[in-house]
């Protein structure tokens, strides 16, 4: 058996960086447990000069994959690159001239990954992906693994830390979305562009990576219905607190039978849910099992060191593997095909802020509105916005998608109503 | 390949019957995951006829141990029959003969799991226990494997659902130790003797479990300090409240360079802690590795299907070593011998709570004696209690154990001080 396991690596931004540190710091610790050691061998760069400033403890770099793909020497890959298309042809030779591949590529596997997994299961190697959800948090092996024998009903995941960052400033500090984003950008937590993670692609990613391994289905990134944080108002939040909730970017995915519902939104959480105390720039996973109940996975989602704790329990995973000559059997293919959950059968209580009207019986026509859908409503508040317009905000009972859907539609008509100001999901309530 | 894998069952109780109910109903989704049937062949009880009046789905049951070791057909022993000196007896015989085991048994696992692991590889067969500690919970694989290249500093627990339970009626209800604990036992999260939940020992065996796992050393039982939560007052849980902590049964393990510190103590932990929103019968396990930073595993510590979802997840692992041929290579052992943390090493703030003579100079005696003993102090808080006597509350800066013992020596010998009412240590802040 080798006594020294070689890593080639592609890419050497934060999270590779990472890597070689972890690999060097955690040398004798690694040797111990994994009977062998291991060394990043070469690393693939788009610029060389830029990477002769990083500490590589030695390792070749190179700007030219075949070197690294064709190395005899070097037993895993550990793509950190980023992107699809390079990255899904770099991903797919390599799986085919008999390696294991790590990824921390949520956007590549989001999209492409079945296809991958069965490149590597027909070449007898591992594709593991840890690092693509959750940062730190062992989330994916508790899920495949540790749930093996249960029944996953629903996940509810604070997936995307700038998004939750955000929301806690201007939840807590009452800051406008503007600051808090700019505060995010400032401590490094969102991007110069902060699109991918402000209108929710990124969390919308990472739930269709859960819930394929939950559900043990096929599930499209394009059936996951995103919206992100970047229309909220001040305004919502603090009724949403008034009314003993808090405001998250969700990303929910739920199976009913052999229809899935995977969808990211703002959603108001009840305060005594689990998942209300993940601030700032943590994340963490609900998940619900039918036997196993209510667990919660809670960590750093995206950071240099913990994303490379993530790949390096692959990378150790994959070595485990490598050494009993079993590479190539952790992957379970689809149970059955995904059916979108109909919206007549999503169903939860929603919030909805209203412009109405300040004149006699306006409340009575909009309430009579509700009862004529048999939408019935939990919670009312009432009060003058300004000359001649009332502020109605109402909380439903739960009621499905379709019929809210129809709800608004039939309010927008309505004389009185002069304008739908928001209106979300609300998730955690124990009924 | 064996087209079905044979169960023996040591044990019909509550985890049991929750193994027996998992393979009947998740038998597709087992089959599709693992690639053969599973079923529980046969199950050895102690009363015949009580065991005849549970539905075992069609398993033989027998009183008799030999007839199941013997049974060429069985692959794999579940033992959740609980006890120390029949169960390791039983699974020594299982492990020699060349029989993989899983165990739900904390008590065995902590006081002499070490010996029976090295049986195990002796044999090459796997011994698995992830259902001794957190119940549901996917805890020791995300130990061991999630984190498997960082440095695990730190570990806080609550990770004994009876005791969190008395503690959250007693802290949001203001009901009585006595009473919360009647409450408990009537929902059956207390035993009828409650002596090993409430005086902490369960707590005890489970971070025993946990710190061998998370710092690859031995960790002794009798090493563990054990404090129970039978004597907490009132009182110093309203305290607590007013200085923003609430108390919380934790165990704590921290590992600095190789000397390991693990006690079991009733804590003020700090509000904004994420362990802090653990409530009534949850566990949850806090995390703190150089790497990775803070994760946290939340989930339903006890109970019948939860449990048993633990059992499976080892029963799966086992059945793949078993068809993929290597069985026996998944436990490390020991990097280093333990050494207990010296009290001078173990360091933390303190809660102590003082009855005090209600006169002039007083307050400056005690205080003197911290300021001698070079203890700051961080918050304080006096007021009369009762005709002559005067209640002072301190919460102290970071100090050590050894420190603060020296601190209530020369208490009490202080001719004002009348009693020390109670002391505890204080976590989570974030200094």
């Amino acid at each position: 058996m080798k006594k020294e396991v070689s890593i080639g690596l592609l890419g050497l931004g934060v999270v590779g960086s990472g890597v070689i540190k972890l690999i060097h710091d955690y040398q004798e610790q690694l040797n111990h447990q994994l009977g062998c050691s291991v060394r990043v061998k070469s690393i693939l760069v788009r610029d060389l000069e830029k990477a002769q400033q990083i500490n590589v403890n030695g390792a070749h770099i190179t700007t030219d994959f075949h070197e690294i793909l064709e190395d005899p020497d070097i037993d895993i890959i550990v793509e950190v690159m980023g992107g699809i298309d390079t990255a899904h042809t770099y991903i797919t030779h390599v799986l085919q001239s008999k390696k294991s591949v790590i990824t921390a590529n949520k956007d590549l596997i989001a999209l492409r990954g079945p296809e991958l997994l069965r490149i590597a299961e027909e070449n007898e190697v591992d594709l593991f992906y840890e690092a693509s959800v959750g940062g730190g948090i062992p989330l994916l092996r508790s899920l495949s693994d540790g749930l093996v024998s249960d029944n996953i009903q629903k996940i509810m995941g604070i997936v995307n830390g700038t998004t939750n960052y955000i929301l806690t400033k201007m939840d807590e500090d009452g800051t406008s979305y503007e600051d808090a984003l700019k505060d995010a950008q400032q401590l490094g937590f969102a991007e110069s562009d902060p699109t991918a993670d402000v209108e929710g692609l990124d969390a919308a990613y990472k739930m269709v990576i859960l819930a394929r391994l939950a559900f043990l289905t096929n599930v499209d990134f394009d059936d996951v219905e995103v919206e992100g944080i970047s229309s909220i108002d001040g305004t919502d939040l603090s009724y949403a607190k008034q009314l003993g909730y808090t405001m998250k970017l969700i990303g929910y995915a739920e199976c009913v039978g052999e229809h899935v519902d995977v969808h990211v939104q703002p959603t108001l959480l009840a305060q005594t849910h689990p998942l209300a105390s993940v601030k700032n720039e943590y994340n963490a996973v609900y998940v619900n099992g039918e036997a196993v109940g209510e667990t919660m996975f809670y960590g750093p989602g995206a950071g240099s060191l913990p994303t490379a704790t993530a790949v390096m329990s692959d990378v150790a995973a994959a070595i485990r593997n490598l050494r009993l000559g079993v590479s190539g059997h952790s992957s379970v293919s689809p149970r059955f095909e995904k059916a979108d959950t109909p919206k007549d059968k999503q169903r939860s209580p929603f919030f909805i802020r209203i412009h109405a009207k300040d004149e006699v019986g306006a409340f009575a026509s909009i309430s009579q509105l509700f009862n004529k859908i048999d939408v019935s409503l939990e919670r009312i508040i009432q009060k003058p916005k300004e000359k001649d317009i009332a502020e109605i905000v109402l909380i439903t009972h739960t009621t499905s998608v379709a019929t809210f859907e129809e709800v608004l539609k039939e309010l927008k008509q309505l004389d009185v109503v002069t304008s739908i100001e928001s209106h979300y999901r609300v998730e955690g309530d124990e009924s």
